[in-house]
């Protein structure tokens, strides 16, 4: 005699046998067959898993505070949660990331995962619901349209931690590049002309400086998204949650998870609302964008060897080219790109299934996860390469920046209040006519005398670094 | 012996004749001839206008407190400058929207009226520029690439202002007719199917709810844009900005405005970076996306009048059509529908511009302005009709709604705690199969007693308006 | 003595170690550490390697024929390739699908596996490549830059083609419900608002119509991805492939796939140019917007069960709520809404990759091929399963679609011919105030003769399916 | 005793006081009392004017033709719309482009106004609609649902038509330069690093090819939306609309605007689907994609003029900077680089509002119409600029070209086939390394002969514009 390889479980439509082994149920079972979509499960986003498993836990230690679960129930529910925050059963969350019905495949997942480990737990079978229930004991006083955001959000927050900590490495990156080259000069560009001097640690300069505003940016959306809606049940109403369950079940929540949750102040709006997921993905939008054109910005400097600009050099990571020997290419800048992009048309995606939803609540909320963590854990994986593989190797061609610099007709523009607007065009005219520099034809013409021009003309100065001394 | 009827002004290219009554000049006409793109010219925003007469009135008095402009000249600039933002002189900003150069067409033909408009005020003609010079004197320590992003800036905040009044004035009418429904009960949905009980006001206190959100979300996104790079020149480096000149210029720029403005700290990085514009036009989004969603249920609760859901009547403002007798549109919602769609788009064009941006500029901000400014003032246009056309006048169709909560199933979810999801889920599957009520089933069943089962599917209580007697 | 655990091999950045048994080597070593990006390999696009092993052989062909690699090696490159295109080695395509460098990795891995598997082959070991060389056998004649494309275009097709299928099976499902419900009368709708009677079956042939028109562009884009630019090599001028061998390459590959391909006439413009996956793009984007318009629809006309508008019935495939007993949802068409939210935004992706391409390059292929590859499988997931799930089990409450035809206001449009717009909209306004029926008042207006009238208003007659006896 | 200075008219809402003068009615009144949104009048579009007039003027001939509308009204009717078609009158169509209503008010106000019209002409008076009627008579047998479509698309058509040219200019342009630059040698560059040489020819060439392309693929997506709707009526049974009417109007209308356009062959799909116009921006945004690389690639080979990669010289077309002398920008390309991003913003507009659609009908095609035709005729005004103020003055710096190509490393690949990859990775490393010369190496390490080295390394021949004589 050997072991039933199934077992039987049953829901509104009928019986279905499900794996015996198996920790999700029919309701699972059903989704996974009604979602063949992306081929990616819940499980590739380990936050959201844990995120699960810490609404379930607060939801019971709630339920039992509040006398409505079964103390041994409820300690089993706890343990079997805590295990999954331990990285156990993670495999048992097989739903697609991308499915209808606003998450509830994915609550239905987690409430049988924590229902059988429970009652295995408790010394009983898979199965055997009526000893602890999927819905009626794990999922008590909850709905998905609570449970899900609630979820969501956490798992958000924890991966913005981690961008965060990422864009600081990449900061540092550059801070570190921006001190290195203090002192080296270059000619600025605007709109790709050559504009007036200034000095590479001040170009790399401003990209830490980017990265810095954007930490703040991001730290001021990732605050609205600790506000949550566990209480509401199924429409905002808090219907089946008793008074005090709200308040018992986030109080529980942020123990668990040590983030500062607030419970939103009207629940219906918070229910139905995706807005801080938009402002979240803008955030991540204004983010990529920035990072999108310093990479853009890296990859110009570095253009070359010989017919480029050839300001920077970038670390070679891998041959460039299967075909052009010795081809070295700035393909970790294009990798940022790219992730650029992807972040960019991941907002599109979320603006559009924010837009969508209807009356009391927002269907398109699996979609908007999932978007949204791609572009969460795509940015932190790029910010690390980039720096890792990338800033911190470059090194730059001093001495041809500074050439370029002294043979450049920007440098007419400091002597801008001493001849004049007027005259200074007519000078730089004839300079790009002619090849000649700014210097010699100033005291060709007598505009100024030589040791006066000298000074004014002299890099350091023009690039604010050094001051006149006449 | 008649008056000339041009005048011939000179550039870097040539000379080239002008209306002898334009107060643009040579550039401005440069600019027209080559940007013949959108047919919209900058006074079409006419807080740009304002803000760039309020630039270049900070920066002459800047310029005459540190001694670098002579009094007389100042005085007339500044006098030229109040004129125009008394709001004369707007129709000769000239140049396209749709600009290239980064903005200094806009910046010229600025400098060129504010100039021609001095010297008439100092007794001169127009283009007398060797006695005050648009570039020398009105543009004196600027540069394009300061004044055109601090001018977006001033303009954008106003915009902005005018924006989250008209916000204001929808979130009161939502808020007042949340009062007026608030004892009106209704079947809360959710997935577009019948879910639990709940009242007309909880559901349009969730859209003033929404749009009080969505003002504190601007309101800090506006913040960002008080921070301006007046004094970075060219490109940050100050260059031909004498020390105190950034701190002086804003000092007055605040007076004039009235509005807090600061100074970048890394003028060079602030210079180069549109990420404030990017978050702006992100909060934009986020607007945009909850106002269609509020506009999409308005359509949809007013479906009918008899195949429909019939809810709540939309106010008529006109004869919905041309062919139809007597049908009535919901034309208001619709139109808000479609700014908010502009928005969206815009926000793309405005992401793809920043990102654009290369080096020590970006030279893109022309269609950011523009833009932004769209979608600011088609914003505020949308919200003051939707207030005004639609939302005050809409009427609920309170006896219909109370039905549909009696004769609903998804009273069932109220039992939940009395007899169980798995017995709730079987009544709920009969009731849709027959056709029969909620209560009789359970009553028939015995699951609960007639007293007690009416006390607890009583619509106020399931609603969570009421409290159960028992 | 144990068998060594890996191998050292050598390239442009010096030597490193790789698993002995690995069939890639060196380069594809470096790319994993380079790009630790999606954690998503190559391989996840079994198309893709397809495609990669059947450029190889095509161009090994075309090198053996043009005298330029030996016959041996060539018939173990084209063994090692068709085991490729039977399925195998396919774990060995292992770098990251966000790449930097433009597809080069890619390309390299697909050299190495390929050389190493011919190896082999040939009775050597893996690295010996003294014997058969990765770059100078394999990859002869070719770049990334002509290969990579190459591959994506004809990966992209086979997905097309798929997709085509599964389109065509949803509009054949569409069909038979249009067919099944020729004669089920129910009020046309515009606006949302009660227009004129139509039937149901014109209802669901509108749909089935819109997916055949979008059969034929989708078939006309694909036919532009058949233009290939192998024999460019790397910037398309063709230097290291000889005369002839685009052209045998191009008929081996055609060979090899089946597909009618052809080599693009200007090989420069070509090997820069991703129009034609723009293109491909945009048209996928078409296909979404139509599908989410109608997964809309058919959540709005399933709506209900009591408080909606109750048209049809969609199968319930799963249990709807955790919370509310009984609750059913339309979980099918919400995914295929959520994968058209994904499909639009990866448009935008797409579009900002294409755009970015700079001189003879776009260096962002990889994110193409990525967005690409997900929104064609994705979409045709959610065809099937649209189909399969969802539109064959539909069924229609004919009775309750025929009442609300004969209780309509709209019906009085009939009129308009016979009583004029004017007459017709006080009817109208007056049954609507009223809540009486547009006959009855007509009649006693006397504005119609009975038998007259009752003809006109037939339902049949004003859809347009019957016509007026009279 | 002076004329009155309003006329009184009525609609379903009760009377409303019009100017005398004005052609335009009751309906147009509420409509711009209703849409202050953008303050543009569709006036701005006059192809959408004469498009309406078409419509208008078709209908009343087949109505005529039909029996169904009196000869002497047709005739005043068909006169009133030529005068419109001529450009008469385009100031009376005063509705705001964007407007709730699908169209409604655009058809309204035409019906207004050419029935006024009709009045005078007939010796009545405006707004004696006894005689004429704007619904019964100028409105007879169409809905707003199948005229505003139907005018739209041949608007569109219109204003493709003048793209197409637009790009055939802009094509010329391009190809008169690669003709004057076919001789001139340069380093091709892929992902911004050296490549291999080419000719400037060939650059350019491949943007003419790229317009050619494009144009091939907007003269597709122009066919699309010669299919047309009118006859459909409200919802596409065609109520109202007698058997032949359809075709006659078709017939009529492909006659007077000389256009093939052809009747959908399922009028209900017609009238709800907008896939032909997001099918057209999508092809539009492909256009604007390409635009933009070329003009990205334009500014990048202009950079300089000495800190630049100054392969090119784009005519100056004005100053280019308000502080820095003698600057000269790029400002055609850049102009057309927002054009780009406008038309790629407007996609993801035109998307929404199609997705939006609901059921029989899309309300939204107004904002539809708007995008549309700013994308294409801000398309149209940047191609034309681009030709004559950019492309057309487009010198080479022929000599310092070939410099680079001589001193290129990139050379060395066209050694491959006979030093092997391995070997000329090695070359070039040391190149690079130390700064010399490829043909040197290459002979010191005895590589290949002196005679033939030489010959393999001719630029010409690497550039695949000379053959190697050996």
């Amino acid at each position: 005699m050997t072991a039933a390889v199934t077992r039987r479980e049953h829901d509104l439509l009928g019986d279905r046998d499900v794996p015996a082994d198996a920790y999700w149920g029919v309701h699972t079972l059903r989704a996974t067959e009604n979602f063949p979509i992306t081929g990616t499960p819940i499980s590739t986003y380990p936050h959201l898993i844990d995120a699960l498993a810490a609404v379930k836990e607060a939801a019971a230690l709630a339920n039992e505070e509040l006398g409505l679960l079964d103390p041994r129930k409820a300690a089993a529910i706890v343990a079997a949660c805590r295990e999954i925050r331990a990285g156990k059963l993670h495999d048992q969350f097989v739903v697609d990331v991308v499915q209808g019905g606003a998450g509830t495949s994915t609550n239905m997942n987690a409430n049988e995962v924590v229902a059988n480990r429970a009652l295995e737990l408790l010394g009983h079978r898979k199965g055997q619901y009526e000893l602890l229930h999927p819905n009626e004991d794990v999922n008590l006083g909850q709905s998905t349209n609570d449970v899900y955001p609630t979820a969501v959000k956490i798992s958000a927050v924890f991966a913005v931690h981690a961008l965060l900590r990422a864009m600081s490495v990449l900061q540092d990156s550059f801070a570190r590049k921006a001190a290195e080259f203090h002192d080296v000069l270059k000619m600025g560009r605007t709109q790709l002309q050559d504009a007036v001097p200034m000095t590479l640690g001040q170009e790399f300069s401003a990209y830490a400086v980017m990265i810095d505003e954007d930490r703040s940016r991001l730290g001021e959306a990732v605050e609205l998204i600790h506000e949550i809606n566990l209480g509401a049940t199924a429409i905002g109403t808090g219907l089946n949650a008793p008074a005090g369950y709200a308040e018992a079940a986030r109080r529980h929540l942020s123990e668990i998870t040590g983030l500062p949750l607030v419970t939103a102040a009207n629940l219906v709006e918070a229910t139905q609302d995706c807005g801080a997921f938009v402002q979240m993905s803008g955030v991540l939008k204004r983010i990529a964008v920035k990072l999108s054109k310093s990479c853009n910005d890296l990859r110009l400097l570095s253009s070359g060897p010989r017919a480029g600009l050839g300001e920077i050099n970038l670390p070679p990571v891998q041959a460039g080219s299967s075909i052009m020997p010795g081809k070295v290419n700035p393909v970790i800048p294009e990798v940022v790109n790219q992730v650029a992009f992807e972040v960019i048309g991941n907002d599109v995606t979320i603006t559009m299934a924010a837009e969508a939803g209807q009356l009391q609540l927002n269907a398109f909320e699996p979609i908007i996860l999932h978007s949204l963590s791609e572009s969460l854990t795509h940015l932190r994986s790029a910010c690390l390469t980039l720096a890792e593989r990338c800033v911190d190797g470059i090194t730059a061609n001093t001495e041809a920046l500074r050439a370029g610099v002294e043979n450049s007709i920007g440098l007419v523009t400091a002597l801008n209040p001493y001849i004049g607007y007027t005259a200074a065009t007519e000078i730089a005219k004839e300079a790009l006519a002619t090849g000649r520099g700014v210097a010699e034809l100033v005291l060709e013409k007598g505009l100024l005398p030589a040791d006066r021009l000298g000074e004014l003309l002299r890099p350091e100065v023009v690039a604010g670094t050094g001051t006149p001394t006449g």
